[in-house]
């Protein structure tokens, strides 16, 4: 029967996460502060006025403005979506089909690698530097050679940490000739966006997110960033009414009251750096620096699956990532409260 | 710079839907019906007391076996999205690409159209008849001729009303070899589903949706029923977390609460019938039987345009569908409240 599908379908390897009970969860990169109550009323209280029955704005210029002042880039040049992986995949589906190809830096998001595959695509792996810094000159070249119509970066890059700086983005636009997409799902645990190149480069599309620094993952927004004219094409393909009414309302209640949340962000970077200099003092593991919300470290002795399974039978649920490339000693730890945080440290020195 | 794009997108049409100010909407195919504040209150309750800032369940297992309960149909053969758009969006990327063929019976809905050729696959369109019947010969035929991998059948058809029988589509089925998806968006108003054919036929997938007979279409929230292993694999390929947890939670409630809402099913229909009888009796239009919650009529002497300039001048928007294949004297209107009908019925007879 899958013989009805095109032959990518059946061998695609599924993305797929299995939930263990827990009582802490570092796992999925989630923040661990929610919006306070009253700001979740006031979202509530819209849409108990809100109706329902009927659809979207057909282009919810509104809230486009807005995301668009939030993220210091024009309206026109502004695409939402039910999170970044719709963008993605928008994205995607205009650039890749059978003969084309894209180049993606590993390790990385594994969703980049099956929604190419899954387009019949050419997927260029290049790997990132022994120590997870991203190779600038093998980027280029390999998207030279394979004369690439897409080149996927992650910065700061899931799952390693691993930051681009604007001088290196700047080279891999001069130094390629397709679509450059940047994912900057983290960017604000970083500190720097790349949005300002977009004003000189227009083959750059960069993808932002709530589910991270905004805490919303529930809510599954995402917005593509990148030139009017550009955008104005992949809005063809975007399908109407991609937004529910409830994200659209949350979205615009987030950034008007992103002065009284944003705080958190503050807290989970001086966090991660306080766990990273705790997981330095284990001889057993080696923790590379991050940029996100989430620290990649090795472990030196025990295995990633023993290790998880540790931590797993205290209740803390952390990210085995040993079956991603170059990263058979990987485990990923997700930033939550300081107590969360402790009882984690806790565990691992146990567990190593 | 669209040359950074494949080549269908900078030619493709744009689906566009222009609003104009009004007092009563009768474009879009909406119910007119709102959810008792009781009920959206329920749903806004347990959204309070959910956390935001985590993912929704990656198999949202609760919630997609109630939806297989509503629709009596298995667990493992449902895929939930947002609308039925996101999950045709998914059918037609793991079908179609360059080369491959899909039949649609035209007139119908823009977006299939528009999701084929932005794969670059080819379009075969079919005429319905002169009445605005299925042409089931011509289907098979124009299948069979280019070796279709996708036919789409949308019954009851938007924006004609016409439905299939059982037995017609049962012809398409055993006389075509690719996958049929059968888009029953208005199925609720015209009673008859064709779930049971997916025991016979894993070949067939039936899309349902929220956004019509539920009154619901601002959570975008739609479902695929087919075999279980063609939904696997169509899984593989859906987004991780596309369904965000508003969504999630209002269609548990829907769904439990739906004995006390689905009476407007049979006022819309009743409705229905009483705004064709009236329609009929005048001279200057042209309307067609409906299984939906929308008519279709000609204008035989005015023009589409002038009679929804009149109308929409009255402040009631209706839908020119004159672009639309055969449909060059077509309008479409939605069936409202029987207040909102009666305006409409009064501004139709001025306007023709």
């Amino acid at each position: 029967m899958t013989n009805l599908l095109r032959p990518e379908i059946s061998t695609l390897a599924e993305y797929r996460l299995t939930q263990y009970p827990h009582r802490i969860k570092l796992n999925q990169n989630e923040n661990p502060y929610e919006l306070p109550l009253e700001i979740k009323e006031e979202v509530l209280r819209k849409l108990a006025a809100a109706r329902w029955s009927r659809y979207p704005a057909f282009v919810p210029q509104e809230q486009i403005a807005r995301v668009a002042s939030f993220a210091r880039w024009r309206s026109d040049g502004t695409l939402l979506g039910n999170g970044s992986n719709e963008l993605l995949q928008l994205i995607f589906t205009c650039v890749l089909e059978r003969g084309k190809s894209v180049i993606i830096s590993q390790p990385t998001f594994t969703l980049y690698k099956i929604l190419a595959r899954s387009l019949g695509a050419t997927v260029v792996d290049v790997p990132m530097t022994p120590t997870f810094e991203f190779d600038v000159t093998m980027i280029v070249s390999a998207a030279r050679a394979s004369g690439a119509d897409l080149v996927v970066l992650c910065s700061p890059n899931n799952p390693t940490g691993s930051c681009l700086t604007r001088e290196q983005v700047v080279r891999i636009l001069e130094g390629t000739k397709g679509l450059v997409v940047l994912d900057e799902a983290y960017v604000q645990f970083a500190g720097e966006t790349q949005v300002e190149l977009l004003r000189k480069y227009d083959r750059l599309i960069i993808l932002q997110t709530f589910s991270k620094a905004m805490a919303a993952a529930g809510l599954r927004f995402g917005y593509a960033l990148g030139a009017p004219e550009l955008m104005k094409q992949l809005d063809k393909v975007k399908l109407p009414y991609n937004v529910n009414i409830f994200t659209l309302t949350a979205v615009e209640t987030f950034i008007e009251r992103w002065h009284d949340i944003k705080w958190w962000i503050g807290r989970l970077v001086a966090e991660r750096e306080r766990v990273r200099g705790e997981l330095d003092r284990i001889d057993q593991l080696r923790v590379y620096p991050s940029g996100a919300n989430f620290l990649l470290f090795e472990s030196l002795k025990k295995s990633p699956a023993e290790v998880f399974a540790s931590l797993a039978g205290k209740g803390i649920l952390i990210r085995d990532v040993s079956s991603y490339p170059m990263l058979s000693r990987g485990l990923r730890v997700t930033i939550g409260t300081p107590d969360e945080n402790d009882e984690f440290l806790k565990a691992i020195r146990e567990a190593v």
